[in-house]
């Protein structure tokens, strides 16, 4: 009789991101050993009102922790690095990245008082071993944030390639390119699976280069000599900032940062040595009062319209520090996410009210993508010819784009694999196939709670925001079962102003449903429900709403 | 002693419009005269959650109803007629479209059992006079919807034209072309001033004619011969439903229409004569079961994702008459409105999901844009040359960037003016100038209710849909001032279940707070108030979250 002789296969599982797949958190399984790839976190949207950011559900890891040997992080955007504070307090295993990275991870860890944390600095180039089955190399990429690194990592089944977030920039602020040459020396020893990012698969053509925006704003620094200049940027986007920071000094204008994430990253960044500046040449904002407009620009925060960003509140004249007037030009570098437009709009609208000019067309060519577009990603599957393919990092639209253009450049359907949030991936060199599924997904953080926010209560905010709420207490004499007090209370209903009547209404209603049972006996929980639907159809009768409705029957 | 000579003036008072200004009504008042621009609604946005539709506040022409000479309407769009028929039910004056406009009033009428209302049909040419003040001229432009006209209104103190929403369209489906000839003239005449519409002026060059649109669906036809068609587009737009209907009948395929909206316009639009089709050609959505892929377009709607729309419920899996599968071609034909990216792009990724095609890039011109883009504007102000000048129909931003457009073009910027909602401007040939503010805005519609949605309303759902509700009722016995129960509850607040020890410590702070009155005697809106503040203390301190808390003081 022969032995059966089961191949070793590494697993791929897509635990984290919201809408965008395989974003957030990505791990690496084979035999004893986890590594976990990028540990993210996504804002909130109209969707999870009242949360204040969601993380990956690290359930399937908690399970298996004894294996997580550490977290690669490919750069330090928020969606990669957001959820790191959270998970090693779980589970506190080593991070490695590049200095701008964790030291980005660092100031969060200082904000949650974490100080045990084992971070590792890798620079572009090396490699990191990390239990028995995997060495990470990190590579050199080009990105809206510096440090951006992919990932090369050998297992014992073959290659991964990470992509990370991308682009290839052929003239990048810091001089250093993409390390294309590395990618191809890779793709010619042979790559097993390629994991690559989707964002900006529906552009055909290329990204622009970060230099072209610098030669924008070098136009508007001349045409706007005697004006104070307000720009807002992300402020992770260093190289962005060492633009203006530099074109400032040429112009000899002084810089001031404004905004909590804006002096953060920039004090960060200074330090160690990612962004170049003269101290001579900063001033702090509370003074830019003393400075001639034709003598300062201001970095701020707002480029997205938030809500408590500087720029927001510059634009609605609640930031003491600077008042917006005529002689000021803001520019917004940067587009408006989808989803954000209404925001970012809104801002615009109010700094032109204070008479200030705004320069925002994408035809400035202000802003330019970090993400690689479909010639570029062409040229990834060109140089590394992978036997197999996962497009990651988009909404299941893109993933399907991406797949059909490997298709377009001959890769095989049946090597492409587009997966969900909690897919496990087996792969071998003779095998590629979905396995079993992980417990994976969201946890919302609301406060100082993780996770407890569940769907419930958002369906039960959605109702409570769209329709309001509408209460009625009552309470009943337990030893003589009589009705001691009818109560109608409302909140968030329009019909709960001088209309006396309206709830005068809503009271006969309920006594109607009282007078018909003997209230010593009777069950509670059904006098509740019976309760809740005769004012739901008598309410929705009167006023076509539907307010949620809370009964509440009480024994005094 | 001389007499002062008090010279007439004509007022132009921007009634409407929800952030974009002058859109949803006007009006134009000479002595003892009133006409009205357009009457139309917005939808809400994320900032009046469960809000049904918004309609201008016709406070001040309430007040002035007896000078209310008729309605003129531009076009058929929501946005321009939506709130007719509310407006009518408080003063039923003369109204005055071209047919199909009407046609789609009337629908909204029978809607809300109106049956009284005069309606006046008029044809691009055609001339009306409203009072003894005005002489309203019909112009023909091109628009997203059949039967858009400007409007030039003789006034005693000069012609005022207004553009209502257009396009230049050298290839309309109709054959009719802007009346450009009549605009040049009565520029040749003389106009005291320009309301022109400012939507795409930020948009460079000239509008693509509907006809591209056209050509683009012709390839997808031919490149899907074996697969079903599913074509989602706004209903309104009856020419680029004629577009699709005849490559239909080229390409013998049969017709059927899905959705309310969908259904109705084109059976409005077809009865009028404005939509041409061949009754055999049309199969009811009911029967498609019974049609071969091939032999079939569905034309439905849902291009902007709307949550209840036929193409969402498709998607979805949730529209039994039409069951998505890998033979099926899904084209959007439409843009995303700015605010509805997520919700179209969600409909996008589960099309994909059901193994269907989907075609929906700006690239494939499957959507042109019913707004003059730069050149068109300047076309207009060009054939006009207008003595006065006030941008409408567009955020302030817009109005701005139009406004340095005509200054570009030598118009006086002393004679162009950048109004808000509520402006009265006073126009005369020797005056210019903004005068008086009237009560202008919007009423928010909430199931039956007109107006009694306000902010306070919407500012408690807000924050019951941020942090949910907690509430304390506290019985007390009125004879002996006992407490008889304390009960909390909380509905859309994360910490309420599995959480006895939390409740049971809100619970212990509300006695504590009891403790310290008189209960027969205190204040009872004190004795709230008091318990409002400690619980909000001790929730923060205990969850970090703040939720709107209602305590319930009740004697029984």
């Amino acid at each position: 009789m022969q032995k059966k002789i089961v191949e070793p296969v590494l697993k791929v599982i897509f635990l984290g991101g919201v809408g965008e797949i395989g974003k957030n958190m990505t791990a690496l399984e084979f035999g004893e050993d986890i590594i976990i790839i990028d540990c993210g976190s996504t804002f909130p949207t109209a969707d999870t009102p009242g949360v204040d950011l969601i993380i990956p559900d690290p359930a399937y890891l908690m399970l298996n922790k004894d294996k997580i040997r550490g977290i690669v992080v490919t750069h330090g955007h928020e969606d990669h690095i957001g959820a790191i504070p959270y998970f090693l307090k779980e589970c506190n295993v080593p991070v490695f990245g590049t200095r701008l990275t964790l030291t980005l991870i660092e100031n969060k860890l200082r904000e949650m008082r974490i100080d045990n944390a084992k971070l590792n600095v890798v620079q572009a180039g090396n490699t990191v071993s990390l239990g028995r089955a995997f060495k990470v190399e990190f590579i050199k990429v080009s990105h809206s944030i510096a440090g951006s690194c992919a990932l090369s990592i050998s297992t014992p089944v073959g290659v991964v390639f990470h992509t990370g977030d991308f682009k290839v920039d052929f003239t990048p602020i810091d001089g250093n390119m993409i390390d294309l040459q590395r990618i191809a020396e890779i793709g010619k020893q042979g790559v097993l699976l390629l994991l690559c990012e989707s964002t900006n698969v529906e552009r055909p053509g290329s990204s622009m280069s970060e230099a072209t925006v610098g030669r924008s704003m070098r136009a508007i620094f001349n045409e706007n000599k005697d004006r104070r200049l307000i720009i807002a940027t992300f402020a992770s986007n260093i190289h962005r900032l060492q633009q203006i920071i530099d074109l400032a000094a040429e112009f000899k204008r002084k810089v001031a940062f404004s905004g909590r994430s804006m002096i953060n990253v920039a004090e960060s960044a200074a330090k160690i040595g990612e962004l170049h500046l003269d101290r001579e040449q900063i001033v702090d904002i509370e003074k830019v009062k003393n400075v001639d407009d034709k003598d300062l620009v201001i970095l701020t925060t707002g480029s997205q319209g938030e809500p408590m960003s500087a720029l927001t509140r510059m634009a609605s004249d609640e930031f003491s520090k600077v008042k917006l007037g005529y002689n000021d030009t803001v520019i917004l570098s940067a587009h408006p996410i989808p989803g954000n437009e209404r925001m970012v709009y809104t801002v615009i609208n109010n700094v032109y009210r204070h008479g200030a000019r705004v320069i925002y067309e994408s035809l400035a060519e202000l802003h330019v993508s970090g993400h690689a577009c479909r010639d570029e990603l062409s040229l990834i599957h060109a140089l590394l010819k992978p036997q197999y393919f996962i497009p990651v990092h988009g909404e299941h639209r893109h993933l399907q784009k991406h797949a059909e253009l490997a298709v377009a450049m001959g890769e095989m359907p049946s090597h492409i694999i587009i997966t969900d949030i909690g897919d496990c991936v087996y792969v071998s060199p003779r095998k590629f196939m979905i396995g079993e599924q992980v417990a994976a997904g969201s946890l919302l953080i609301d406060g100082l709670g993780v996770g407890d926010t569940d769907s419930s209560v958002l369906r039960d905010r959605k109702i409570l925001a769209e329709e309001g709420l509408l209460l009625a207490v009552i309470c009943i004499d337990e030893l003589s079962g009589t009705v001691s007090a009818v109560d109608i209370t409302s909140r968030g209903f329009a019909y709960d102003k001088d209309n006396g009547d309206f709830f005068e209404g809503c009271r006969g209603d309920v006594m109607r449903v009282l007078s018909d049972y003997d209230l010593r006996e009777c069950d509670r929980n059904v006098l509740n429900n019976t309760i809740r639907k005769e004012l739901k159809n008598y309410i929705f009768k009167k006023t076509r709403r539907s307010p949620m409705i809370l009964p509440l029957v009480i024994d005094c």
